[in-house]
């Protein structure tokens, strides 16, 4: 492999001579080597935003170069352009500042700033340091990188993803509003309801968790940057904070705000907690959700078996209507692993020493994944199986007749007593309540049906 | 020991002769001999609130006679009064809808309202079910019973505390507003900051928890009363929800309101989820703020020993100034408690069947756990660690001046290079960095005071 | 309320006039006004287990008086006996060593001493510090309690519950050998086994869990005491461990061996993390279980229904065969408990500084909430559920019947796609296999019963 | 892209004409759009482990043609040996049983056999079913699959892990036998101990581990394999499991048997529940290990600083000194993901549904990254970090001099009110207590010197 050599204060280094990064970089490559998890893409984007935002702010406040901020604009719009995804391989498990992975950006915007400077003919040479870190330091880059890479997330993902599941609730709460079907509680046999109502309820999951983590990403979109080493903002000019934070909502068409205090910004992710748990509140409904379906479409013979979802793969080769709900199987999977992960980032937050909390980078990793996971999850189930979901009326049907639940309609007309005795003699014969209610000589069939009426049953009254 | 015959549809029990409660509430005692927690007390005195309303509005809507009401009111305020809080035994572990809890508030209502009733000569009897149980079910009453619990709490014991916490800390920001003390990132030594700006830090994490907190125990104003068994409010009034909420609000002083979805509201407890996160964000930034002071405490003579703690208790017989962070310690353990709680809590909520979740009691026992501990934790700490807690200046100062970090403020003076080796130098044959420089030529005394100041090192510019 | 004062190295303090306690715990009363969760009997008792075992050894190596020995022996068995758990009123939210317990047993032991050693006319004073807790440290001895509460709750509780719910089983697994029944994977119908396989999976679970549980509990055997305060046994003399843990073992019955390495013990609780693990799996494998049999049960009439669990209560005023499964509600709640206590004491197990880890008392607490928990779930499910589950074999053989699983056994006689050809028919028709095929002309009903035999398709072949 | 059309049950795909993959495989990919978490490598190999065993397994036992068992053995040869890893390209996110890795697998084999056969020209076809499936079903080789690989890694990277970690501790434990330094409880200065021993404490939490990590895989050598879709082995002969078992014992060098019970094996994961709570307690020794250091090292002239640790990467570049703890970031960060992880295990584990628990790739993908995280985190941190980690002796034996803990020594020869008083003069004073010793007059600097022997104070006597 070819190489160049790089250095830092330590020393000189190695570097593949066909990669951008320079000496902490690879640095950190070579002292790290734990794990296959690397810092997600998004947080190098999200960086590579406030660079560029940075370096327009230095122009007019420190005075950096016009043909610097160039260049480095430059850079950063390529980066963006996802052109270079390869020069940034560090993984999470490094400095709990994450520092090394500022430096991985500095060092490949100043490389790709310097090649465009010397290809437009000018002598000057940005340092990754001195211009693209100007004002700034690790401790206030990193979490400031972490929420905007959040915000973007949730805003481009997140929410849409919720958005579309809570449509097709609504579609399939119309289509099915006068679908009646026995009720569950306990597991057992409860008064009925429509399909609609039952699906109304998984809505309303939706639309809670939808408010609940906008509430939870607005105290995200506070940023770190301005605070530099410690809080203090010492090397950052005062109006910095806020000019880039204006700039990086311009660019990436989020808001995003200056933190209101800086020393709470580089040492605790409260935050971060907040809607993480917001993402458990969401994963843990759609674990009921994606349950109830499973329960629902159990059978076929032998189960439950009231809703029929998509038959996306082979269930049994020779067992026609075995229809195995894999769809529910990958989304419960997908809380699951955000449940550990929401203990992971409450215990991370609690860390922090005196200015700075160095368990970053394995927060913003678990906040992301679980954000994939559950935009990915949501949208797949979505597409794969709620769209498709339907009940199989004949089967509800034939559970409201058989409970024994709707006995209780013909207290107002026979009696407590005589109800009850209906219901004892269905259920020790193993008849229906109609059946029962005939042979008891206490009401016609006419009767019955007039009394016993479960479209009654699904309002208050 | 004497009893009293009771029964229910299974048949007859005996029940303790001086106990108020009937043949629900023994059959559970009996049923579930496990463990120690018993339904807290918060809950009993919501769901008597909840039962008085439901009482009252049922007077009008439901034709509950006059004299049952004011039976019922009568014995709720005597419950709420403290009075019997020895009537309500049961444990947390019974059936998951808490319908046993229900039906004790019930029958002990019932009992001490039918003594009432005799004593003022009426010849009426208030039944459990028919009469205090009017226009409910187990399935609605303990989900609102534990949101009433759970916001009662909020406001009445975790705000406040939360506030004097702020308080104290407001007032030491402003206290210490210029004593400079060294920075610490990595548990390196970094650039000065002030100690009220490190306190500044602790007081945002307790403002953002406080709207967090605020936030997410709005979602919990919602009320599940109205739905009964399965969310769709059958044998209730069309208007019930809405007046009993009204009502308990006026009751109580704190907010309610009926809840959008019943169905949501029975089977879903993600609002309870996303408030236990938030106290769970505020356990990490407690656990910080104490880890913090902990260490900042630690010594007195081999430890950093920046700042002292008051001494509660002896730490040494015989060793002077040795005082052990004991309430740290507690307040640790109680974040530790939280984050096990919270992983509970997720848990649970994802467990529910269709129209119903069942671990309602074990939701409702680690959220009122988290709330107690943390109201409890913050106010003890505040009261025996915080108010008392001092600088010790001199140490201070002697950190500041033996740190090397204060060298970056020589770089305007004699250059970078210099000023390394001043750093250097000082490091090398473990001087500060003043007498360094002074020996070294390159700066006398006074040249060397005029540019280290640290007090220009704390703030941008 | 009468008082008398007391003092320590701190100053005077008031305790009340009746109870043993002193200065130590008083102030800890004053200081740690925390919730209600007391440091827990079996501790206090496992400390003085420790305390008379000590006074022993020191009779000997320490030439603590006899009448000492003798009183404190006398105080440590009236306390063993139960006579005096009022004086233990400490909360678990204290001194993260412990301290403060360990003092609260000295003064207790000591009060309890004097009273004797005076009505028998002995002029000797045991002093909690210098006599009860000669040798030792609150840094050996509350770990060592920690430890020996543990062993004794697992030996006396825990495993008997394991042994009896494991006994239940196998007489079900005996019981039900030839009830054939339906498998299902991914809730879907699958191929038949017995009922007496399905409970032997159940079985297996709480073999395997007491073999992870003894082996777990094997760790925990071993005693911290002799290290004293940081490890280096400094005051204590050197046979001082041993000889205690040999006491402790005769006193208790349980064995009990000094640990190995005393810095360890005081800083680590890894035995005690991985025997709550052990815990958890176990927890798991019970919400398995129950989850498994409230769905068996589920009905009565739109629920699977293939078992009937006791009717411990009122499922429905009305409705016949309503049978809540409120035993695996229990069940599941207790196991979702446990998990989070599982959290919480895997991370404060992560949190000790050096010499000593202080999060002590959260973690005995929660070791012993779930041993107690598990422990009691366990019988108590046992009691009231699991002796009295049967299996409703008409509606086995029914979905026995009625599915379509069994058309596999067909191949060998008629071809895979003349099989699958009666499989097709049924699912569309919705009739048996058996009526599928013979109106599809391929079979007669002798031919189709000799061919399908749900008993050849149970094991390998 | 060219593509090829493969078929299953359900119909015709398109599969890229360059994977070696079938119509399930690629299924499966157009149907688990979610994350980027593929089944990790270690599954695959151990399900080629386990294809090839049961090829020839198959051979002897169920008529398997031995030109088809040499090609599947010629196909697994050549996945094993990494050939072919682009052909698994399935996520983690898929099915609940791992059917999709199991056809997958399945195809692959198939597709190379093929090949293979077709070269050496045979006429015969393998089928990834009816051949390379034969005598297996995917809810008995996933779990198998998961095992297996587990031991493996447990062997072959964890056990050598904590091995190197074990021997360098062991090391420094030898080489610091004799420096002693101040010990620390409650983070206050206690009594001495030698950093040996301070080391010997954290061997012994990685020999504790050790222990545990061996007995609770000793329970995954229980494979699942011979059980088929529930558990009762249909369609496999009966010594398919135990020689199945002996075969890849064989082949991989590790030791497997058969499960007792194979609808344990399928349903319960308690095993892996112990195995990875393993992982959590090496997990929080090794947070505390790590985080001691960075605490000792913590400066370097305003922290403790007693330790020094490698310099790795620039910490400061104009502060001498500054060495960031990176090393312990990072193997912290490891702990906080592994505390998540154990979370997701649990949970996963405690949801099986009768014959099956449809949690595997989630449990499976947790357990081989705490596998892999702590393995590679031990080993990254031992190499970095703790082998070239050094006691500053000048800064501990300063500290051993500055302390006001040695003064219980003078006991014995001043008694105690004079030693308080010595050590209170050299409190207020801010001397140290040599210093305040004489000045008081009591003692000589010689008498001081005889009497106050750290090296007396660090055993038991």
């Amino acid at each position: 492999m070819q190489t160049r050599t790089e250095k830092d204060t330590i020393g000189e280094i190695q570097v593949p001579a066909d990669r951008f990064w320079g000496a902490q970089t690879q640095r950190s490559l070579e002292n790290f080597k734990i794990g296959e998890e690397k810092i997600p893409l998004e947080v190098v984007y999200a960086f590579v935003h406030l660079k560029k935002a940075a370096a327009i702010v230095n122009g007019s406040l420190k005075g950096l170069e016009k043909e610097k901020v160039d260049a480095i604009t430059y850079a950063a719009d390529q980066i963006l352009d996802g052109q270079h995804d390869d020069h940034f391989p560090l993984v999470v498990w490094q400095t709990g500042s994450g520092t090394q992975s500022n430096m991985n950006v500095n060092e490949v915007i100043a490389y790709i700033a310097n090649q465009w400077l010397t290809e437009n003919g000018h002598d000057l040479k940005v340092h990754p340091n001195d211009d693209v870190n100007r004002s700034q330091s690790s401790n206030d880059t990193f979490p400031t990188a972490m929420h905007v890479a959040t915000v973007i997330y949730v805003e481009q993902h997140l929410l849409p993803a919720v958005k579309t599941f809570t449509e097709t609730l609504a579609e399939k709460e119309k289509a099915f509003e006068n679908v009646i079907k026995i009720g569950r509680t306990h597991l057992q046999d409860a008064t009925p309801l429509t399909f609609g109502q039952e699906i109304s309820g998984w809505k309303r999951m939706l639309e809670k968790c939808k408010v609940m983590i906008e509430q939870s990403t607005d105290h995200v979109r506070e940023l770190a940057i301005g605070g530099t080493a410690v809080g203090t903002g010492l090397n950052a000019p005062p109006e910095f904070s806020e000019q880039v934070s204006a700039q990086i909502s311009k660019q990436t068409g989020a808001t995003f705000k200056s933190a209101a205090n800086k020393f709470h910004a580089l040492t605790s992710h409260d935050e971060l907690v907040h809607l993480h748990s917001a993402l458990k509140a969401l994963a843990a409904d759609a674990f009921k959700i994606a349950n109830d379906i499973r329960l629902l479409a159990s059978g076929p013979r032998c189960g439950i078996g009231e809703v029929i979802i998509p038959a996306n793969e082979p269930g049994s080769s020779i067992m026609p209507g075995k229809v195995n709900p894999t769809q529910s199987e990958a989304l419960t999977m997908v809380a699951t692993q955000v449940f550990g992960n929401d203990a992971s980032v409450g215990f991370a937050a609690s860390q922090g020493h005196f200015q700075l909390n160095v368990f970053k980078p394995v927060i913003i990793f678990n906040v992301l994944q679980s954000l994939r996971l559950l935009s990915d999850g949501l949208v797949n189930f979505n597409d794969k199986c709620l769209v498709g979901l339907e009940p199989d009326e004949e089967k509800m049907t034939q559970y409201l007749n058989d409970s024994l639940m709707l006995v209780t309609a013909l207290n107002p007309h026979i009696g407590y007593e005589n109800a009850a005795k209906i219901a004892k003699k269905a259920h020790a014969e193993r008849t229906t309540l109609k059946e029962a209610a005939i042979s008891s000589g206490l009401l016609t069939e006419e009767e019955f049906e007039a009394a016993v009426r479960p479209e009654d049953m699904i309002h208050p009254k």
